[in-house]
């Protein structure tokens, strides 16, 4: 597949999309970049984008082969992958294992208590409305998403975190908790879509307790190229000592 | 049924309830006082007691004749009422037909847009955590409620707005908003609880236009106890000119 990008389509905090000469598929360029406090802080971070190009397209493939719905198509080079274009469902899906920032926050819970059953939570993708926290009903009312497509997303989201629990639980990393997306296809098909990275992830070293994810980043805990190397190889199989 | 207050149980911004010396019945005292902006402005309105007791006693009575479990037993003088002890569920059921108050400024809907399905949103009692909005899973992972529990929540939440809104419609009055609270009988049977006034529902004229409820109060729009009065007229039958 011989594959140009052309029209930069959307420019995000920690990707950009470009249009390309193939109809319906998207060119995704991870970017070096991390932000915190929703924008107000932003720091160049050499090295991130192509960790998450790599550990968001592992997963994805992963994904795809358990049999999830997602709009991945391959890797094209370290910091670029091919996609599907998808009309997007205006809703992050959050998914909550063990209580963890804004819950543990909200409900003064004890850190990584466990939840059960796990815990969906809907935030409107507004910046108008500073992206609320949203119920199924007021989805509904609001035709954000209709019945059958909140109910396939629970769904969704349900498998993607059986998949993902097992995965990391067998490299010995806690899935807290973690954020996803949803788009629909040319044809109707509803697909996993965005990315799955420890920008979007919270995740905890079971033997060490650290978090290896973006809270490294949140709470200036040090670099975050390490700890999202660790990911990686972990997920590739590669030994640490 | 000769039946003596004993011990203050709980007194809250509108009410207080007493024990009684006879078990599982206690004694409510509907006061005369109004509050806004959770609790920071605080006004005696006298009569307005003696009205909410009234149109609490009378919306009671017809929905448990209409089939809806409730803890209501009887009126009692113009202030009071008995009803039965419940274990009460720590959540604040929002039912809502047409958009307004915070709905309306979360998600900058038009005044009074219809929503279909009516929403329904939780809030957790809490003075702590300063009562917050919750999901129902959210609401499971924490053991607030059950699935069951609030699945009957849910349904007995639906048939309290269609009866109400049939009641309000016959006399001309739009149901744009209403809380319930729910509560558990010592046999277990899930109950409606706390009251049905217009301290806890919106209720716009259909025919002005205007607001026949605490909004009254809040935006500090006139006298309450003339409006309240009205409402209690129109659902007694009695003839406004």
């Amino acid at each position: 597949m011989n594959m140009e990008k052309t029209e930069l389509l959307y420019s995000g905090k920690a990707k950009d999309m470009f249009l390309t000469d193939t109809p319906g598929v998207l060119w995704v360029t991870y970017k070096d970049q991390a932000t915190a406090l929703n924008g107000k802080r932003k720091v160049q971070i050499q090295g991130k984008g192509a960790l998450n190009r790599q550990i968001s397209g592992l997963l994805f493939e992963e994904l795809t082969a358990a049999g999830i719905p997602t709009h991945f198509i391959k890797d094209l080079d370290d910091h670029t992958m091919l996609v599907r274009q998808c009309e997007m469902i205006p809703l992050e899906a959050v998914v909550r294992n063990l209580a963890s920032g804004s819950f543990e926050r909200k409900f003064h819970t004890a850190h990584l208590m466990k939840l059960t059953p796990a815990v969906h939570e809907f935030y409107y993708k507004s910046d108008a409305l500073d992206d609320p926290f949203i119920n199924d009903e007021q989805i509904k009312a609001l035709g954000y998403a209709d019945t059958a497509t909140l109910a396939a997303i629970h769904e969704l989201a349900d498998r993607v975190n059986a998949l993902l629990q097992k995965r990391f639980a067998g490299i010995g990393i806690a899935l807290v908790d973690f954020k996803l997306e949803f788009g629909r296809l040319a044809n109707g098909t509803l697909v996993l879509a965005d990315e799955l990275s420890p920008d979007n992830m919270r995740l905890v070293d079971e033997a060490t307790g650290k978090s290896l994810d973006k809270d490294v980043f949140r709470k200036d805990a040090g670099p975050l190229t390490p700890v999202y190397q660790v990911v990686l190889d972990r997920l590739k199989g590669v030994a640490h000592v």
